[in-house]
């Protein structure tokens, strides 16, 4: 049996498979079709908006300045404006208030040309054509300029921003039919386990154990990218080389294989990277997660995963999210969260930690508790916590009332 | 003009809304495709997991009792166990390991009859068929026991829980091959108005305002139901009543209806909604959002909207998410985040406001600036913002320095 070559510090291994992470390709789809896709374009504004002045406020245009001195004793008079020329509608762009003069108009409506303030209904009484106002208003009240959101040629959004509701609102705002996404990348997920069943299918009852890697992978990959789930392949060398070198003359442009990836007779992942491409790295100072591997085969990217589930979403949270967000071009960066460590959270000098932790809130406090089994075989340690917390390499340990930065698992 | 019969408040709002909150309907679905859906049962264990005691590390398998007193100057000395009779297999279950026996075990296999404890391979030297070991293992050590992470019959996860990743897995684990969830209901979406653009069919230049509403509430349902987007209605009152009674008689379990909602001449919404069916309140003082109303026709709810995007998004945040929630039995509580407040917010007691907010974050503090237009017109201040403070009717404002609740955009 051999062991790891050597265990790299995790920001060690960070930096190298960014250094791989080369960005997809762009695609043009529909503003409506890009919500939660990547913007691969800066979006600067083709229009003012609003468009023209509007009122901001139900009720009457007028000249500001006509208004002035208003009261309740003393109200001002004005009258109503004729319809212009052409046109039957109101407010049309042909009518011009004047001094004395005032028209009806609506929340969004265009505001009528010399026209500069909206008197509020309840200042105001209005009999046929004549308008008594109780209260001044100033020129500009209730009303939206032109180009007070967004003036043309302004930048709304940048590259790289992982688009929202709020973004695809923008967008049709500005009549931007469509934009320029990242492609999502397409990724093959491989287990590996002659132990391994497949749960859809088969239901081998006290004796099996489910092949758990591959649907939680596909689960956490389906945000940000495509998953392919490629299924269980068992312990045989032949057919895992032949597995990952299908998947990869697929359309797929990396792959997640998981299991048999720590220091057994079985090892046989990174030894088929290296026959098939290149292994860049085996052994990560990481815990749970310690035998992830990263390597090169027809130059794709190819992370080897450990068979333990909790160790696999540790690597995957620590590295591979990463590497997918950089290669989706994704420059946003997270609020952050933080939390009072409730007790001490243990940890080696030496490795990072990848603490799952529970959360407790109060009114005006968050704090995080440790989530106490560590084991790496104890999936409902991730199913009880609500998120969690790195611990340095350098750190021993967290105390308690420590302040820590929690990462939220229905946050992303 | 009309006024608005009275404002109530967002509580007396909310209470209202989810009064009406009917669950949706169950169905069943395989596991893998419940991701982000809302789980409609509990569900229990049907297996102890894991179903053996397995390794927990690669290295051999022993009775932890025979190590006591190992040490590298004195090494206790173990034999490989033979085959057992049937099988050819190493560790089949008809091996027993007896006091002076060893056998090879990787991470994961379960544990052979007998044995109770691994010893890693660090501490140890194998030749042929005999076992140097150099430090004691306790019974027990490097051992996952049957049941450890999930015991049979336990209840693994709760109705009401949205499934993320590690439920996928941990269905996954337990063969549990379809899981009951929450049907996500339809809702049509229509935007009421003259001065509407389809931003997806043309553009009018400088004078045209786009269907915002539409595709910003699409966006939003998406997460949680199915948006079904009608498009625009112009200001006429039986093409409304024609398509909110068209939109109810389809498969809708309801409609977000937007635009008209003020008190101008053409607030045809509330009216249409009375005619129509019943209107059960308009007017709500949040802060954007007061001419939000809610009713009911065919007995499915109807909400209406204001015109303005920002508005939109105010009354969809405060009150239509929470009832979509309710709706479709999501049990979870959000984790809070709290922030300091970079500057006073100003805010109007008798009013409940909507404040958007940016974030700052430092290594360890998160302050949330707010943004300083407050116009609903201003679509900008939310692709600005990160995500907002929801401030008390009985609150005048937040001091700068004061702790803030934030919801973050991208939480959600």
């Amino acid at each position: 049996m051999k062991l790891f070559r050597k265990f790299i510090s995790l920001d060690e291994a960070l930096k190298t498979v960014l250094s791989y992470a080369n960005g997809t390709e762009i695609e043009e789809i529909g503003f409506d079709d890009a919500l939660n896709r990547v913007l691969a374009e800066d979006v600067h504004s083709p229009i003012d908006s609003p468009p023209f002045d509007r009122a901001a406020m139900d009720g009457y245009a007028i000249r500001g300045e006509g208004s002035f001195g208003a009261s309740p004793d003393n109200p001002v008079f004005l009258r109503k404006k004729r319809r212009g020329g052409r046109g039957e509608k109101e407010n049309e762009d042909v009518v011009e208030i004047r001094e004395g003069e005032y028209l009806p108009i609506q929340t969004g409506m265009q505001m009528p040309e010399g026209s500069n303030a909206v008197v509020m209904l309840e200042y105001t009484k209005e009999r046929d054509t004549e308008l008594e106002i109780f209260k001044p208003v100033t020129p500009g009240k209730n009303v939206s300029f032109k180009g007070e959101d967004v003036k043309k040629g302004e930048e709304v959004l940048k590259e790289g921003r992982l688009l929202r509701a709020h973004d695809i609102g923008m967008l049709a705002s500005l009549f931007k039919r469509t934009v320029k996404v990242y492609k999502r990348a397409k990724f093959g997920i491989i287990s590996t386990g002659d132990e391994l069943s497949e749960p859809k299918e088969s239901f081998e009852g006290e004796k099996g154990i489910a092949d758990v890697n591959s649907y939680v992978l596909a689960a956490l990959l389906k945000k940000i990218a495509t998953p392919y789930r490629i299924g269980i392949v068992r312990d045989d060398y032949e057919e895992i080389k032949n597995a990952i070198s299908c998947s990869l003359e697929e359309d797929c442009s990396g792959l997640l294989i998981s299991g048999g990836s720590s220091v057994g007779k079985k090892d046989f992942l990174a030894d088929a990277i290296e026959d098939l491409g290149k292994l860049v790295f085996h052994g990560v100072a990481i815990r749970p997660g310690e035998p992830t591997g990263f390597g090169l085969v027809n130059n794709k990217p190819v992370f080897v995963l450990p068979g333990y589930p909790v160790a696999t979403i540790s690597a995957f949270e620590l590295l591979v999210r990463p590497f997918l967000y950089a290669m989706h071009g994704v420059k946003e960066e997270r609020s952050k969260i933080f939390a009072i460590a409730s007790k001490k959270i243990p940890s080696a000098v030496g490795r990072t930690d990848f603490a799952r932790v529970k959360r407790i809130c109060t009114e005006k406090e968050y704090y995080a508790e440790p989530i106490s089994v560590s084991g790496s075989g104890i999936l409902s340690s991730m199913t009880k916590s609500d998120g969690f917390v790195v611990i340095d390499e350098n750190k021993e340990g967290i105390e308690e009332g420590e302040k820590v930065e929690v990462n939220v698992w229905e946050y992303r």
